[in-house]
């Protein structure tokens, strides 16, 4: 499992019941928050989000309407008893946001917190490291230190193929052998090698989560192929200039990202409050790129297997 | 009009909905916002409540579950151009909270906010003065410093008895003399009085917001009389002791406090994430004081005119 569940969808101000930036990723029985604006746990219970296998947070930047939910989220964890570490991922300055929060809310948490704390960090940069998931910064270009983030499987070990196995005629007890890469001599003198066997683990799937930044062409380079690809269009092309004034992108701006890095799908978000209807950004980031869909709060996104056979 | 709108019920960690502390106060064109929980703005949205008619901001403490909506709301305001200056009361510490918020996620508010903040405040002391309303402090018994609020309605002039005057024969160009307090002589040489003429001024709403504290049986004298009492009720008689040992209140204290002060309406809420239904804190407190009702969000209390007459 691979999936995405959409928190908040709008920018800056809160509008048309659209709640401001924060996405919960699930991968085999872990948790990812990504982005945390005001409202996240709120959003996140409404949606039916556990909170309780959260394993990291991951911040793209320091503006209220990606962090405003974070002293609320943490605290509520810490009410509810949460024993394991919790690692925070961010721009500089993260630590110092959490740490003052709590301190003058007179709020202590009692899971340890680990500070990830990132200062200029390069396209690429692991920034994280789980069990399944590895994940590396994606600078990006807005008006105070942003960094999107790239999330990517690490893969499985290789699959035994039990059935082709039994069908070479492996009896059961020689099949761990087999499973460990080792090569097996049958009865009647035949030799099963592993690699007959052992497929190749499914290629890792990958989603890159890029919000807020101006239309950035480089990005494209380090994003290519992505499974699903999140970008913000706070804009429409009808004001493309206000998106150069403030760092922000349009759906066009986007889907020309998308079409670049030919990704898989892409996912518009980040809508500014100037826009009631949705609809006017899907068209046109269609018309460039048509494997676009728009971000909407409660929406579940998975990214399947990519077998390899 | 004088009307409560309840925008948060719940305690600390958010649960079945419900929403942390903040309530909207609308005065005669006027609004006051009472606490300001997480997602406050987002739930003045959805519950039709504008901020531009927004005067003053009233915070009771600074546990985040009355306050991680404040940086957010300030920031709203100020990209949706309000250019009114706003007052921000609450105990010390508040000014520090909202600066430090401000300046951690880049954000400049370009409305002037006056802070009062209060240091150890004396029961009845006068905290804000607008042009129709008058507030004053209630320190209440918590782990923190805290302080409730009397909301006091400032008279306004008497009442001229318009059809009173015509009565008794005052001709129209002496009406103005008569509002003003003058007494007039009419043509037969009868005099009119202006007591004759005007009524006493409909005495003064008022609303008492008293969150959180324990059990405190002074604040009963501070309150005596009160249309309306909000006072929390985060726990039932079953955990008393847990009340106590927290600095909260049982539905029954609650009932207490406004028996003792004999308000003519008492408003429960604050309740914990640990109670889904709400029926038996209001059986609980009715046992004690009947005229009680359960806060619920979305919902809108009217204090009528008390007229003098």
């Amino acid at each position: 499992m691979f999936e995405i569940c959409i928190l908040g969808t709008n920018s800056a101000v809160p509008a048309f019941g659209r709640h401001p930036t924060a996405q919960m990723l699930t991968h085999m029985g872990t948790s990812f928050l990504l982005d945390c604006g005001e409202g996240t746990q709120l959003q996140a219970a409404r949606y039916g989000q556990r909170l309780r296998k959260l394993e990291a947070i991951f911040i793209t930047h320091l503006h209220g309407d990606h962090v405003l939910g974070l002293v609320g989220i943490l605290t509520t964890l810490s009410l509810g008893g949460r024993p394991l570490p919790l690692t925070l991922v961010g721009p500089v300055g993260i630590r110092a946001f959490v740490e003052y929060g709590l301190a003058q809310t007179y709020s202590t948490v009692r899971y340890p917190i680990e500070f990830v704390e990132l200062d200029n960090p390069q396209p690429g940069q692991e920034v994280y490291r789980g069990k399944r998931m590895m994940v590396s910064a994606l600078p990006l270009s807005h008006r105070v230190p942003t960094v999107g983030y790239l999330f990517t499987e690490i893969p499985a070990r290789q699959r035994f193929l039990f059935y082709e196995a039994k069908r070479l005629g492996v009896p059961k007890e020689k099949m761990g052998l087999l499973k460990l890469g080792n090569p097996v001599t049958l009865e009647d003198g035949f030799t099963v090698l592993p690699e007959q066997v052992l497929a190749a683990p499914d290629p890792p799937r990958r989603y890159a989560f890029c919000t807020d930044t101006g239309f950035l062409p480089e990005l494209a380079g380090h994003i290519a192929g992505v499974d699903l690809l999140y970008h913000e269009s706070t804009f429409l092309q009808d004001q493309e200039q206000r998106a150069r004034d403030t760092f922000h992108s349009t759906a066009a701006d986007a889907a020309r990202i998308a079409r670049q890095a030919g990704v898989g799908k892409l996912l518009l978000g980040h809508y500014s409050a100037r826009y009631k209807e949705l609809q006017p950004f899907l068209d046109e980031a269609r018309r460039v790129f048509p494997h676009t869909e728009l971000a909407l709060e409660g929406q579940l996104i998975s990214i399947p297997l990519n077998r390899a056979e």
